[in-house]
């Protein structure tokens, strides 16, 4: 698709002429994936008329591709035995969560209304919270019994994914209680000799994950070791669903979009249901901006207290006061840089608390390298603009310590939150901006008030 | 691993003691993840010490999940044979980044060594760009022909999985002259009647990528369409390999990185050796953190040169300029906010160009409100501290004025950029930051002046 503009239009007009036969050929003749960026983009009663033209099959896929919101919103628009049997054509995880998104009372109705079987495995997976182990996974594995041989379980396998739409990755060895006591991968499997039992082929080092888990400690076991699917556990070791790296891909987008809003001063947790801070209500998006930028006021009037003292140096040398925006412009930004580097190098797994100083130091000498350089540029333009050359000297002077003092709070801050177990992000625009501000202009006017001494 | 500080004084410990069964024993217990984890917390002797200790196939895994740097340090100070014997245990695609990240004549060295095969199919990756399907696919693909039957498809795919460490998602299916002609999971292999053809149960609407298609690109496809691996072909629909999500983890990563990078104001693509930010030459990091600094650099002294027209203003009510860091600062920071939201909502696909009135409506009012409730509480304060309620009402205003105005165009500016087809990310940080400082500036000092002359 390489022009959704277009199609978009194209659509539109299909849909305002009425010619039901041709929009229905066009809507299906795109991915599911496709479509759902197109539904995003159409009106809602667009949306509604394009749901019943496309295949149930995949109008059902073009569901699970939307975000949350989109998806309550149409399943309610469209009538209700549409949005039941579409429903029960998404896989569990997601025919949960959609409910879950949903009021109590519309998802109870729609639940009365499924599949006695898919009703009752969804009703128990919404016992779950969301953002654990057992709100991401599905409980449809593939398990044999470690006592059955290879032919046995290729045949238990055949059957099984052949009556439900089951992911395939790792088979699951459980015992008659179904305690979880191996794994084999299919690779395994289709090239074990058939006579051999499956506790001979199988894996007993099982990684496991646990329902209660959290979704972002879940996430961080898969990006560390590369796993694409994972068995769930409940308590007693009862084999409860599998969580696949698909679920994983959505969690690992919404903690980075997490770490980034957090890293501007955009509170992620309100505690209340999550909005969106892009679709969602305007009064949650202006209550999650605000706290920071409150911080962010206060340490800023701390600011004016520092400069006011300066009161007899604005009046008798007034270019000094014109000069604070640029010292404070460029310490904040290279101090800046410097939280970025060094947050994201955590979350990465590059920075360990154990090179701390390591990275203090090259942060310092990358912060007075580029300091000096600045702070002879800013000397030479200073000195020929205003023809003073001591004045260039001091705006020179108190960049390079700017700068180098805006990179070790930008490096040391991160590091020390770390350290105190507080999530490093929140280091990051507002607090030491602020501090690299009052800190600059109390170095950039104590050296511009010493000068005026000596003259 | 619940303390890996702990596990590393252990194993410090044990090294020094010269226990080497227990150390053996001790290494050879972690998960290969977790050893790399460790690895890269030890000194270079140690780690040589170490790797000698882990049995071999566990130290190629080791090695697998390194960072490129380390596993070139590593291989070249262990012993020839052993780089060789654990080059020839990696993935191919893995042996060809390590490969391709030595120097030409240590590679060659290797090259020479490795069992031929291994040794031709190496070379024949490494003649691709690393940042494109070419370099980042494994070219062991399960194959199998469209008129084979299932059970000849599955007997085929036993005896080759057996002689060789494939990966299992998808059997491709091509002609005698290697074209792809399609696609079957290995779920409907197992699961179809053993007599049919594959040509009858092989899907024939495949996504492919082509060797040379970029890494971001082939990402944004498996986040987008949920893959778990994706054929691919040369310019004549050839088979070359597979690309596979695990590959694409990294990659993803890594973009983030950069969008991140990218909104501080770092270059992420200075277009030499891909040196990394924190482990890499100096020199190189300060050269990709002066270029914006340098354009901020640009920006401030408009800032100060639209400053330093209202000396009089500064020498007749100094505290004026002590304001200037509040104003400054919240503008910059609820414009950062904006940029973050926009930028990020673009990357992740939330929001697209259509959207964009409704974008800059939202954040217009969300800057007019917070702006209106920042306003009145400076103005208190200032009335407050300086007793000078007109004063406080300046500030205040302005205060309104800023924030709003930054909102709009920490809205606007990423949309522009997208709308002239730039990385909306390169509008972070610096540039906006000067912008809203410049114009926050002017606002306020013209608010300023019109109040001096109507006293």
């Amino acid at each position: 698709m390489t022009n959704i503009e277009n199609t978009i239009d194209r659509i539109q007009e299909l849909i305002e002429s009425d010619s039901d036969k041709q929009l229905s050929e066009e809507l299906n003749s795109y991915h599911s994936a496709d479509l759902a960026d197109i539904f995003q983009q159409l009106k809602p009663e667009e949306r509604l008329k394009c749901i019943t033209q496309i295949e149930e099959e995949k109008a059902a896929d073009v569901i699970e591709y939307l975000p949350p919101q989109l998806q309550v919103e149409i399943l309610g628009d469209i009538d209700t035995e549409l949005a039941s049997r579409l429903i029960s054509k998404l896989p569990h995880d997601e025919a949960a969560d959609v409910l879950g998104d949903m009021e109590e009372d519309e998802s109870q109705a729609y639940l009365d209304q499924l599949p006695q079987k898919f009703s009752s495995e969804i009703r128990e997976l919404l016992t779950y919270n969301e953002d654990t182990a057992g709100g991401i996974m599905t409980p449809l594995v593939l398990t044999v019994y470690d006592n059955m041989t290879v032919k046995d379980a290729l045949e238990t396998i055949r059957i099984k994914a052949e009556k439900e739409n089951m992911e395939l990755y790792y088979v699951y060895v459980v015992d008659k209680h179904n305690h979880l006591t191996g794994v084999v991968s299919l690779r395994n499997l289709i090239t074990a000799p058939m006579e051999l039992n499956i506790s001979d082929i199988m894996s007993k080092d099982i990684v496991k994950i646990h329902v209660d888990d959290y979704q972002g400690h879940i996430a961080d076991i898969f990006m560390k070791y590369q796993f694409n699917a994972l068995p769930v556990v409940d308590l007693y070791d009862h084999l409860k669903g599998i969580v696949t790296w698909d679920d994983i891909q959505d969690i690992v987008e919404e903690e980075t979009t997490d770490e980034i809003y957090t890293s501007s001063g955009i509170v992620t947790d309100l505690g209340d249901d999550d909005d969106d801070l892009l679709t969602g209500s305007l009064a949650h998006s202006i209550r999650a901006r605000i706290p920071w930028l409150f911080i962010t006021l206060i340490g800023e009037f701390i600011a004016v207290t520092v400069a006011n003292k300066y009161d007899k140096t604005f009046t008798a040398l007034p270019v000094i006061a014109a000069f604070m925006p640029l010292l404070a412009g460029l310490g904040g930004n290279i101090g800046t840089q410097s939280i970025t580097l060094m947050v994201r190098g955590m979350s990465t797994g590059q920075i360990a608390l154990s090179s701390g100083w390591h990275h203090i130091m090259r942060e310092t000498i990358t912060g007075l390298s580029i300091g000096a350089v600045f702070g002879v540029l800013v000397t030479l333009v200073t000195w020929g603009w205003q023809h003073n050359i001591e004045l260039g000297l001091i705006v020179g002077v108190a960049m390079t310590l700017n700068m180098t003092i805006a990179t070790m709070i930008g490096t040391c801050t991160p590091l020390v939150l770390k350290k105190m177990k507080i999530d490093p992000a929140v280091a990051s625009g507002p607090v030491i901006a602020t501090t690299i501000d009052v800190i600059g202009l109390a170095v950039y006017l104590t050296l511009v008030t010493w000068y005026l001494l000596h003259i």
